[in-house]
């Protein structure tokens, strides 16, 4: 198969953003994907913006809004959509590829969802690396996380914007806390709007949970917490403003460059991590056996003497 | 500090207990804190409960009434409640140790919380040996997570029955699907069931999605789907009955232990991973700096080709 090089894919066609990613999966350890994602990484021009909150909230809604929204200001879009996958099956469970409604004829618009299959590494190892490819190409990344598992910390590590979506009659202020929710968002949208007081509580209880957390006031940036309309018609325009607003803030105080640094970082580790281990693993999978003589914490105790041996 | 031998453990106080669980935050590499855990490895004699669900769904108030109702039957009870933890400080958000209200002269109930802290290796390190210790003097060890992040997925590999609470109104058949939550539990538990339709229609939305998920009628373990009164008094026998039901299915099908064996070796090959993942970051961290001309990917690429190297 043909590889893809940058200057195609800098074209901004779909077919060779297709191609690129089909690249990266099929062949990551190449010293061709190598170089396309090496020259992607040194030209990010897109605004990466993550999506999380919990399962019914109304992201994919909210998606294909935003899409709309976007694509409506001559803005160009790339979508990765991370789908749930399970722990059985090791698939994704349901085929969400079609839950966006794009006009295929745009070439300003890419979708491309992805499993969360793989814990390790944060997010999929296709997500970093696509974000990578779409930054280089797209005004806008948008990622949509699943909102259950560890997704929801993990868009941190890759977005330079998180929106946290909830809606009324989640929780209080310190359900909030105690999740660690108010940790991970730079702007709140409270979806499902049209509730009316509930709506207007679950404001309330988001601003209390940020306050607490000491996420307003003390922090620079102040997280507008946003009311959207129960098709989110109403709303919209703010968040697009608010999405503005926040690149705006990280780059006046050049925290972009370092943040993006930071994450790059964040992943380099994790991946290093995952590769000595699983090449580790390799290593010792004769000495993996249990049994009642043998429990795991005899196992583990013996492979860590070896290990130190050999790397002494 | 004197270490413990496993027959103090055994005495079943709380003070050896809180020893033994010391001993192996401090020394988890030692040749007495492996001979104490491969002794309690080979003695299980308790049954282990994991309960999870999303934030506010009144888990610990469940916990409390199931550790009294469980305390008026003769049982002993050991309790793990794992924390949410912060990214940011590392810590525990919340100093929750005060939210279960037991009988500090009782010998018979012991409560231990542990940080959600570290996600490598699943549940804390801690969760795991300190599992072990309480499976060998208690005859019940609850387990509660924090119910967000990974701790959801992560407690179907440490528990033997696993209970998923749930409240009215917290989605339907598909969104439980969609979050790979039907996947989990052994035992669903509709909370604040005096909401009346609600709560009926949360039931007939769970066994729908248990239904679709292919986990009753094909399984051969039922899954039940019980109510819950606000105040969980109700419903609160039917549940201590329907873990007591899994536990001999479980015994009766020759279950559990392969269950818990395929949890050890689980256990194993994440530690053995992180341990490898750990000391092999060390002996490349000079080649970890990122800049413009060296982007991660192509760090991760160098340090490959170095590793398959030294390992060949």
């Amino acid at each position: 198969m043909k590889t893809v090089d940058f200057e195609k894919l800098k074209s901004g066609k779909k077919a060779a953003m297709a191609r690129a990613l089909a690249q990266v999966e099929r062949a990551p350890d190449s010293r061709e994907t190598l170089d396309l994602l090496n020259a992607a990484y040194q030209e990010p021009q897109g605004h990466v913006i993550g999506i999380t909150g919990p399962p019914g909230v109304g992201k994919s809604t909210l998606t294909n809004t935003l899409i709309a929204q976007w694509r409506s200001m001559g803005r160009t879009v790339g979508v990765i959509a991370v789908d749930p996958s399970s722990k059985r099956t090791g698939g994704a469970l349901l085929g969400d590829r079609t839950r966006f409604t794009t006009d295929p004829d745009d070439q300003g618009i890419y979708v491309r969802s992805m499993a969360a299959r793989d814990r390790l590494g944060g997010l999929a190892g296709l997500t970093v690396s696509g974000m990578v490819l779409m930054r280089a190409v797209y005004d806008v990344v948008l990622i949509e996380t699943v909102g259950v598992g560890q997704s929801e910390t993990d868009i941190v590590g890759v977005a330079d914007t998180v929106l946290f979506c909830v809606q009324p009659g989640s929780g209080d202020s310190l359900q909030f806390i105690k999740a660690g929710i108010v940790e991970i968002p730079h702007i709140v949208a409270i979806t499902k709007a049209d509730m009316g007081a509930p709506a207007r509580r679950a404001v309330a209880d988001m601003k209390g949970a940020l306050n607490l957390a000491g996420r307003q006031g003390a922090d620079p940036w102040d997280i507008p917490v946003l009311l959207l309309s129960s098709m989110q018609q109403k709303g919209i325009k703010e968040l697009v403003d608010a999405f503005d607003t926040h690149l705006e803030f990280l780059k006046d105080n050049s925290l972009l460059n370092d943040a993006r640094h930071i994450q790059a970082k964040q992943w380099l580790e994790e991946a290093v991590r995952e590769k000595f281990g699983r090449v580790g693993m390799g290593k010792v999978e004769d000495q993996l056996a249990i049994s009642a003589e043998h429990s795991p914490f005899e196992r583990l105790f013996d492979i860590s003497q070896e290990f130190e041996k050999r790397w002494s």
